[in-house]
């Protein structure tokens, strides 16, 4: 009898193709399927040194698997995965494992959980973070789903994922669709990050007056230091790359409108269904879009014009934006992993926020010097409601604090547009608020609309007469 | 043969009960029905100088009412209202109408609309804005869905609804969900006058080191002028209200944790689908939920403590307060239409910004001496795209922005937190910025995830090979 195969993978693009190649690299008998026939070519061809086949028949692909069969879908998110899943029921058996690795939204993928498990099927969304070049070498992997099924999986995801200090960056997240919601939090993260260093770019251009090589050298003394991480690493050598075409720098010839795939936005969406605050990652996701108004801006620009220059000692200012980026960095994961731990409650997902900062350290695009001090603080306190509520953040927010006001405050005055670095300072603000003027919006909404308010010195709920003549 | 009542209200509540007895005394023959016997004795007992009766038979209800029928829905928000429409489906007959006037969410009164449609039954969704006191005595009403059918309901809304100038408050909105839709959005322009009016409250209070009864006597003084509004009236009233059982003010015997029903989140969520930007919204909403971390609050507060006292010169900053709260007043109108804008054009509604506005003018929360010029902005321009783009507006605008620049940036110095406040500034500045620095973002993505670039010189979308060793 012909020998089987570990795992099969369904759709040979990119990510699919790099993902294969990176298993079969350590030494696991996988498979892959495709429709394209040019991904099936190509996939022979990358892999031409291992021996690797690929099936065109989805029923001699399912054939080729060994019991249980391990079965990973990378493959656009929506509608194509349940179509791919429709075709594949009718040729499993109880006990099979679908791996849906793409960016699915984690609601489709509670929902197909529930309903692959009616026919003895597991079904697990693992979240995949690194980009092509990292699920070649080596990702930040997030799986959830049936904890015992897991352990058929553990050693191919462990065995091919990034590596840090020698411990693999993967592990299992918790049951449901954990593993997407992990990856889509990881996301909204990297939208904020991306958006911080995208304002600290334009204050030294606008403010500052800076060239793109003194940009770069800012860059990269920052990443030699605690701000060391993959985004600013990227954002870095950004700043050394020439356009062909013209011989200027690739990025000064970029339209500046931001795209984006949505899983920022579900993350603030989401965030907005558990009440739990992100606003930093909001404007991330808010000024992408306020982007592409560029006609608009363009008028705007016109009729409210405002020379931004600072005067600023530029040394010092330096000095100061590194700590107002640091102090917002810092926030910017601080909102993510607050979001994890209430979701954590809100959905049952049993999250070990210390373990997610450490499969995070490697692989993934936020990896960062700084995810050691997150680890560090989760892994001693377990159960930290919040990043700001640990000693060694505090030490290190208090130190930083004064330049983040300086650099927001001055930014500000000098009316550039800071979305990103000013929602983190008022939030940071708001939170270490022990009285909020809060008070006021429940006495508002019971004035106009009776809907009730709180006391401090009383249980329940209550209703006042707010005309002041009768008062 | 008995005549028969012209329209017929489900729900029996205070909103629907006031508004039936709205009806009742401009002349029209209502009727109401609810499964509670006691609403329809509260009906009775309120309307009993009118000639006023209801139903606790459903089909006795539906037969009192004549051809086409009006059917008016004031029940909660939700599943309750699909069970009555499911109940009423097959005591209806082809050209009734169903009026739900409750908060709905605007896809599922698509949803009911089309549904409805099959059957012949015309489906409405309206928004209705103006509280108790205003559903009694003259809401603003924004009634979408089939032009025809609302010529049917024409006479009595615009016999109840407010009137400015004799004009009454409301209009045809568009078709479809058009009327929920531009509800959901006043309700987000709400939500961030509220929580400005708090933030002003909070800095008089705690940099200021004002009174309840100075916080008074600004806000009234204010109120006299160009900011007039309903929620500033309110907002105001409350600072003369003491509290029965301590004798001290009501205000500040309420918790700082405010509660919402969800039509804020609902504005900021569609946002994000839209991808247009509604940051101070966005900031309302995330702030009314941080305010619920009260314990972590507490203790965040304790550990990163600072003195909030502004020493300026206070009847100077009061007056930059005033234009600060102008600045983002017009701000949060500014992004709520915006957001109708972009809606009108995804969504198909065809709504007449300038008609909107002018209903917004009385009955309803938001009313406000600035819709006046809001009005002229867009009657003047129906096809304007911003209103920060208007004329009149940037006459406005330009005056107040140095007041604006001052207040943030004091305010942030001193460590206070004013998110909506500081988002109005950042978005102010993206919108008026040329060239955004979302260029980076473009090439982030492109660096790390191969998701392509635009250029400025050239059609289409690119790759680049970001390594600089390479480059």
């Amino acid at each position: 009898m012909e020998s089987k195969y570990t795992l099969g993978m369904i759709g040979l693009g990119t990510m699919g193709r790099n993902l294969l190649l990176n298993m079969a690299d350590n030494g696991f008998a996988v498979t892959g399927y495709d429709k394209d026939p040019n991904m099936i070519e190509k996939l022979k061809q990358d892999g031409s040194k291992h021996n690797l086949t690929a099936y065109s028949s989805l029923e001699d692909f399912i054939a080729s698997l060994e019991l249980p069969r391990r079965i990973m879908l990378l493959v656009p998110a929506g509608p194509i995965v349940d179509s791919v899943i429709k075709e594949l029921e009718p040729l499993l058996e109880k006990g099979d494992m679908i791996i849906d690795s793409g960016n699915s939204h984690f609601t489709d993928t509670s929902r197909r959980a529930i309903e692959l498990s009616d026919i003895g099927i597991h079904f697990f969304g693992m979240g995949i973070s690194g980009g092509e070049e990292g699920a070649r070498f080596g990702p930040s992997i997030m799986p959830g789903g049936d904890k015992t099924a897991y352990s058929n999986m553990k050693e191919i995801l462990e065995a091919v994922s990034a590596k840090v200090n020698g411990d693999p960056c993967v592990a299992y997240i918790g049951p449901g669709a954990s593993g997407h919601f992990v990856k889509m939090v990881h996301n909204g993260i990297e939208y904020s990050m991306m958006q911080l260093l995208a304002e600290s770019y334009d204050i030294m251009k606008n403010a500052l007056d800076y060239s793109n090589e003194e940009i770069y050298s800012v860059f990269e003394k920052w990443n030699n230091g605690r701000l060391q991480s993959f985004l600013l690493e990227v954002t870095r050598d950004i700043f050394k790359v020439k356009d062909d075409k013209t011989n200027n720098f690739l990025l000064d010839m970029i339209k500046d409108e931001a795209k984006s795939k949505g899983t920022g936005k579900w993350t603030s969406q989401v965030s907005m269904d558990l009440q739990l605050p992100i606003p930093t990652i909001n404007e991330a996701v808010s000024t992408r879009d306020l982007s592409k108004y560029k006609s608009l801006r363009v008028a705007l620009s016109k009729v409210y014009a405002q020379d931004n220059t600072l005067a600023e000692n530029k040394e010092q200012f330096i000095i100061e934006l590194e700590q107002a980026l640091y102090f917002s960095v810092i926030t910017s994961y601080a909102q993510g992993l607050h979001l994890l731990w209430q979701a954590s409650i809100s959905y049952k997902y049993e999250l070990q926020l210390h373990e997610i900062a450490q499969i995070w350290r490697g692989g993934c695009i936020i990896r960062a010097e700084f995810l050691e001090d997150i680890y560090q603080a989760y892994k001693k306190q377990p159960d930290l409601e919040h990043l700001y509520a640990d000693a060694g953040v505090q030490e290190k927010m208090k130190e930083i604090l004064p330049g983040m006001r300086s650099v927001v405050t001055h930014a500000l005055q000098s009316g550039l547009a800071i979305p990103a670095f000013a929602s983190a300072l008022t939030y940071f603000d708001s939170l270490r608020t022990e009285r909020m003027p809060s008070n006021l919006i429940q006495a508002q909404r019971d004035f106009f609309g009776a809907h009730r308010f709180e006391r401090t010195d009383a249980e329940g709920t209550f209703h006042a007469i707010w005309n002041p003549i009768n008062a």
